[in-house]
């Protein structure tokens, strides 16, 4: 997992905490063996490595892979409800698609249907917010065609915004190529490289050139960085101003971007127990690290167990 | 369900006591929910009674809904192999068919895999015998398609013969019309009122155009049943050459088919504990239903439950 995708739970988690919601996160592992050229095995073998790192950030939450008989029943429901010709409108699918991705949707939307999950809601038919990203919309529309029609509410959506590769948001970010992205596996000293060498810059050419025209926090990837994690908006617009202005250089606004922050905001972080409220990057991803070490394959079999979730 | 229904079971049930082989039985109550219409709740209660008859035959067995995540990894294995152009071949499937049934022939396929059943197969991949109606066939051609490319032998099929509805050959058992078939839930008097009133006969117009030409046993619906259900090949080879002389009425052969044998036959088959080797049609059902009342619903739970099977 690379750090953009982290950002649709840091919204989630926010939500847990002030609402105390149930969450369930359901694990693609199906997705992925029919879009990808992966063995199921190998796949279930990643989504269990993800699950240790969602459990790292400290969530009160059940993994859902597909497992429970009421599951499978509700995937057949939502498939009776929708014909080829919807999917290949939505979805694009021809004639020569395996069957799995045509009937795939269905088993991407059934999360959303409370039942499915009888040991956390019994069976009662609530109401379910999805923070997804943008991709994943098209499932999530056809969820909402489909779920009044099962006596289902219709899921509400959340979308984050886009995260940008480091080399900028027209440009991708890739398991294959180790310097578009910033890994939770990475080092300290990775990420600093990462971002000096290769985060791209809204900076000017010389240093004479940034002074007189500032740089530009539109597409200037460390500001961008900032924007997602930094909680404190009025440091936030004093960087943007210091920046656009001339005043703080490209140099400068990488380091408020990779480095450990002392003092206050530290402390605040490891009482709260939240890697997410960390705010830049060397101190999020260490800190993850750590954590991540000690979700072992024992608490990972409890998260994924047929179990109730604590909530009001 | 009818009588038809019991006719795989009969050699099922040899291959069983013979070879001393596992049983799963699966029940695709999924396939009823995608092609008729029926709510899922609907179909799975169906399938309990099914599964409720099937008990009564004195089976050891497993009955695979589908509720384990193995079962679920190994139909996604399945439908990443095969594509839409292929399913279209094979069932006729078009752009406007839901897509549950384009899925399905995979859930059909899947209790082919030994691995399916960890609880009772292990990680063995072991050969597979479907003994199943012919209509089934094409989704277990496909499977044959499929197993090598999956690691796994390809099942072995069998066919059993076409079982007639009572208006003949030609006429389709149907459970709205009540005079089809002679189905387990009927009563002795009903039984006899069917076979005699409703039974397609080969006999002729009157007694005296019988005596002189002789009935036709290839059309004639009790000379069929017999075929099914009486085990003695001398006995049913009489009773051809009586039928076909002239010699034996419809009446007569009616009678044969459908009333209780006394004395050794009977006594044989309650030691046995063996419903289906009695030899007649009231008897069978008779039975059947005797033995039915004593499944309740606590041993169907058994027999559903992630179990091992003994076998040697």
């Amino acid at each position: 997992m690379h750090l953009g995708h982290l950002v649709p739970f840091i919204i989630t988690k926010w939500f847990q905490e002030t609402f105390n919601v149930p969450l369930v996160i359901q694990l693609t592992d199906d997705e992925k063996a029919l879009w990808k050229d992966l063995k199921v095995e190998e796949t279930m073998r990643l989504a269990r490595e993800n699950a240790k790192d969602i459990i790292a950030l400290g969530f009160d939450t059940y993994f859902a892979f597909r497992k429970c008989p009421e599951m499978y029943q509700n995937i057949i429901r939502i498939q009776r409800c929708i014909t080829f010709n919807q999917v290949k409108g939505i979805f694009g699918f021809g004639d020569s698609d395996v069957i799995g991705k045509i009937g795939f949707p269905a088993a991407q939307a059934v999360p959303c249907m409370s039942t499915t999950f009888p040991f956390i809601f019994g069976n009662r038919k609530i109401q379910c917010l999805v923070p997804c990203a943008i991709d994943q919309d098209p499932y999530f529309r056809m969820t909402r065609d489909v779920a009044p029609r099962l006596g289902f509410p219709k899921p509400a959506l959340l979308h984050s915004t886009f995260f940008p590769a480091l080399q900028g948001a027209r440009s991708k970010m890739s398991a294959s190529d180790m310097n578009s992205a910033i890994f939770l596996t990475d080092t300290p000293k990775q990420i600093k490289t990462k971002i000096n060498k290769h985060a791209f810059s809204g900076g000017q050419g010389t240093v004479e050139e940034h002074r007189a025209l500032g740089g530009n926090t539109d597409i200037d990837v460390p500001y961008q960085l900032l924007k997602f994690f930094l909680e404190d908006d009025e440091e936030l617009e004093q960087i943007r101003v210091a920046y656009s202005s001339g005043q703080m250089l490209s140099g400068e606004i990488k380091k408020k971007a990779i480095e450990v922050r002392k003092g206050e905001s530290a402390g605040k972080c490891q009482k709260a127990n939240r890697i997410l409220h960390f705010q830049t990057l060397q101190p999020i991803v260490e800190e993850h690290q750590k954590r991540r070490k000690l979700v072992t394959d024992e608490i990972l079999r409890e998260f994924m167990s047929l179990r109730k979730l604590e909530f009001s």
